[in-house]
């Protein structure tokens, strides 16, 4: 009985999926349009509307459609009832946005430190602070908070326990389950995943890139590591470890990487092995290293232009390495590759294009990310939201 | 009206696709049984089964259900009317492989030649004049031919062009429409893939790996190449180019490799690299040179012992980078690397570990194909299939 149970409630889902997805494609539309387009009989469309109604996910309007017959009601979304939030810890510190579910921005925060050499329990006691505030703020506009999301630059598995986060000296620290424990709200869940992976997401559903089905986000500020859409769907592989090619080995007896290894991407084109590159810089603020580091790159000075172009042209052939495994059509730098995409890019470009083996890259272009400081928090509030786009409604 | 009706044909092939796969599941079952697993009405079950019938892809079985009642009739999914052919182009020749769509091998034929040096207008009226008799044999047995596909080592459009197959010589061939024109059979469509692709279909779909959902065969038969699925799902990327993992710079100024680069994975670990670092093997036929190696491997000649060490270190740092950017559950070694297991895996496996930075490789295992000789034309008939599996009914 408890199989045929939850067959029901995977049949209810898919099929509010359905619904859910006709209207954001073709809304505003009659309960009779939704039937078509999704081969649902009526009855079971018209209890779906019911439900979506109850919980004001949509609204009716009366108008006239656009031929013969008298005027129908249709329907339209409405997700001004309910927000996500979504935040990241880096080595730069933690950022938290919240979104409603029709993807307006309700707030975004930033916060310093408390810095790669803090160790998980001060970083998590700080994230869970940020996340209280933001919960007590996103329901002090009237918005009930379906899901918290937080991106980390490292490996997560299906738990959300961060496996390895290198560049915050992280190893097998339960991140997911003690930050719900810090925050004692179990009706909020609470997902953790990889920061990249999430920040493709933001780049796949907003911005100009929107849609495009074979995209690739690369960003570089704590490790380097990628995000990957491949034929219109995230990647998350096994363990959900996809994407991970800072440790791609490109020059023998290069310089010592974090892992242990000689000559990783990471070691030659990470922000941080870029910074370590660089004299002159202030000490201990990694923000205000990049803030300089973007001054001197657009003053044109000769060290910074010389640094760059020699991580940009690794960069380009560990992106190369993605681009024949993958065939994107677009790659996406993101975060501080996209505030120094000026200087990176013609190095990237030519080492990409000398090292992938199809013609013309295979279609694949460069792109600089529409989001460099918030692709990863807003990924992370489109992935809290993914359980009622993938049909399970919240309470009403 | 157009977008109208083609809504209304993909709304019935979608139906049509979940009726078969709901099928493929659970047969016998009775046509209520589909409609509640499947959440189409009645009417909708009753209409798809009848078109099924119609065509012979389903048969009704009296049976009496393990339950109360009434005995039922029940359906079961029949493919011996139909059958597809699956072609293989490589280094060592021509293969052909028929399946009808219950899975049942019809006809498995190899021929040597033309060889790499042939040209694609000879190899392509070789091909052709197998497919002809494959077309003759499947059709005395009688079944349909519902289509033909061909996998070949190189980038494969979506036109079925080979761009580039570097290992047969082969620069923007019209394969699909030189073919299909070769032919002279509008009645039956041809498609063209990359060879490592259809090679993981295969394994994807029969087998003891069947249903992995983290999947990549690499085969280096001819160049090296990957077939990849993620997620469940065959990956075709942008322009269809996944996979192309034999083009990454494993040591710099290493051996010249064929695309005019150096140190490429290809030039280190293909099957033609280990050969001709093998002295005493008989020229020209490379398929008596596979067994002469297989045989001295197996007699532990030190040299090919050594040759297979370093090649397997090699390709344990190509499979590496697929494993950090895709984190699969298993690596398949296809073709002769399969035939070379014993001595290549230790240094395969070694360098694997070595190389990822998740911890236990990310749960990744090697394992060795079970269709060394046959696994992509047999992930061809899968693929020419995939029509009716999606769907589309030939004509009854």
């Amino acid at each position: 009985m408890s199989t045929q149970t939850a067959d029901h409630t995977d049949i209810r889902a898919t099929n509010l999926a359905a619904v859910l997805g006709h209207l954001r494609r073709a809304a505003p539309c009659s309960r009779a349009a939704i039937a078509a387009g999704t081969g649902l009989n009526k009855a079971t469309v018209t209890s779906i509307v019911g439900d979506l109604l109850d919980r004001r996910l949509v609204r009716e309007t009366q108008q006239t459609q656009n031929h013969v017959g008298r005027p129908a009601t249709l329907l339209v979304l409405d997700g001004s009832a309910y927000a996500t939030i979504g935040l990241e810890v880096s080595g730069r510190g933690l950022t938290a946005l919240g979104c409603d579910a029709a993807g307006e921005q309700v707030l975004r925060w930033h916060r310093a430190g408390p810095g790669g050499n803090a160790g998980p329990g001060r970083t998590i006691s700080a994230l869970a602070a940020l996340a209280r505030r933001a919960i007590t703020t996103v329901q002090a506009s009237g918005r009930q908070v379906l899901g918290i999301s937080v991106g980390v630059p490292g490996l997560v598995d299906r738990d959300g326990a961060v496996v390895l986060a290198a560049g915050l000296g992280w190893r097998d620290v339960p991140l997911r389950a003690e930050l719900a424990s810090a925050l004692g709200r179990p009706d909020i869940p609470v997902t953790v995943d990889n920061d990249a992976s999430l920040a493709v997401l933001a780049e796949h559903l907003y911005g100009p890139l929107a849609g495009t089905a074979n995209l690739i986000q690369v960003t570089g500020d704590t490790g380097v590591g990628a995000g990957i859409i491949a034929d219109g769907r995230p990647l998350s592989g096994h363990r959900g470890y996809v994407g991970e090619i800072g440790h791609l080995r490109l020059v023998a007896d290069g310089p010592a990487c974090g892992c242990g290894r000689r000559g990783c991407l990471e070691a030659l084109a990470s922000l941080p092995a870029i910074l370590s590159r660089i004299d002159g810089l202030d000490e201990g603020d990694p923000q205000l290293q990049l803030d300089q580091l973007i001054q001197r790159a657009q003053a044109a000075d000769a060290t910074v232009t010389k640094v760059l172009a020699e991580a940009g042209s690794h960069l380009g052939h560990g992106i190369a390495a993605l681009v024949n495994t993958l065939n994107p059509e677009v790659v996406v730098l993101g975060g501080a590759y996209a505030l120094l995409a000026d200087q990176l890019v013609p190095a990237v470009d030519k080492a990409l294009r000398d090292a992938t083996i199809a013609p013309d890259a295979g279609g694949c272009r460069l792109a600089v990310s529409s989001f460099p400081q918030t692709a990863t928090p807003l990924g992370a509030t489109a992935q809290a939201l993914s359980p009622l786009t993938q049909g399970r409604l919240p309470r009403p």
